[in-house]
């Protein structure tokens, strides 16, 4: 049911980094997000693989991580994505890439939670070394990059409460609670028969 | 199967538009939008549910439909669909809404797939024409139009030809044909260990 699995799939920051995620399985995601809309069928996004330790690191030096939690400064080693997806875009099929990577993100991430794998759309780059790391030619813009693992922190969704506050934030346990509005404040508007 | 349902959900331009698709069907599909990933946890995607044939008729009046097909301006009468779900995204929240419409708008579309529906996101829109239609407040940028009903085209999903060409075309018996990418073409590195 895919209601089950949109809501077991949380942002996943913490990882069983010695869990290993292999190249098959990267492809068998970035398959998902291929077979997914993209804007005029014009498909401009191309994906960077990796699942190497020297690699993974470098990657993750150029991310940013849980804005919200600002004494966290991301996974420790050991906690860290076995794998990586770096969505970039071809700007020689087109300029603009509208919401193709918030689509191809969504299946691949739901694919990796059924494969028991779990993940997060990272936004917080430092492009310029990212470019370097991965000697990304002028013709690719980087869109998003996605960090893929065996999940190893439990998530709570919740509803926003009354401060209003959408900020996530972890108890003294560890648990990551994620506030969400409620269905009757996003719907602002019916027209029923 | 997550893999059999993204390749089962294909954009659809035509539906029997005398099955209806009620209100708590469309707040079933935004649910699984609300518990989806949103950049920096923000959630300033709002939602207007239309599912009244006189509205339908007016929201259809803005919206331009497969680029491609420059002979067919869009679904007959009876073709139509039978709902909306317009996702708009609140200012007063962010004045930048990332890829969320494209997250939400995935998850929402195989929610439906699932239900035994389909839809097209549509970005091409007479925006104002809808904010007058919708009454929809400046506070609010108007970012995409979810079609939904039951599917009454056959739509095939092809590897692109020599030519190149990534436009879907309909041959003779009205079956929709969409050429996507090959997996090779769209991997452009790999690092492995």
């Amino acid at each position: 049911m895919i209601g089950d699995l949109v809501k077991a799939n949380r942002s996943c920051r913490r990882f069983h980094e010695d869990h290993p995620v292999d190249l098959k399985t990267l492809k068998e995601l970035v398959d998902l997000a291929r077979l997914s809309a993209s804007g005029a069928n014009l498909q401009p996004l191309k994906y960077i693989l990796a699942c190497e330790p020297r690699m993974n690191s470098e990657i993750f030096s150029c991310l940013g991580w849980a804005a919200y939690l600002k004494e966290w400064p991301g996974p420790e080693p050991g906690e860290r994505p076995a794998a990586y997806i770096v969505i970039i875009g071809d700007i020689t099929i087109s300029k603009e890439f509208g919401v193709d990577h918030g689509i191809a993100g969504q299946s691949i991430l739901l694919g990796a939670r059924e494969k028991g794998l779990a993940g997060c759309m990272i936004g917080s780059i430092n492009r310029k070394h990212l470019r370097e790391i991965l000697n990304i030619k002028p013709q690719f813009k980087i869109l998003l990059v996605l960090a893929v693992g065996k999940p190893k922190e439990e998530i709570k969704i919740e509803d926003v409460g009354p401060d209003g506050s959408i900020r996530y934030w972890r108890d003294s346990e560890g648990v990551h609670h994620v506030p969400k509005r409620p269905l009757q404040d996003i719907i602002v508007a019916t027209h029923t028969a």
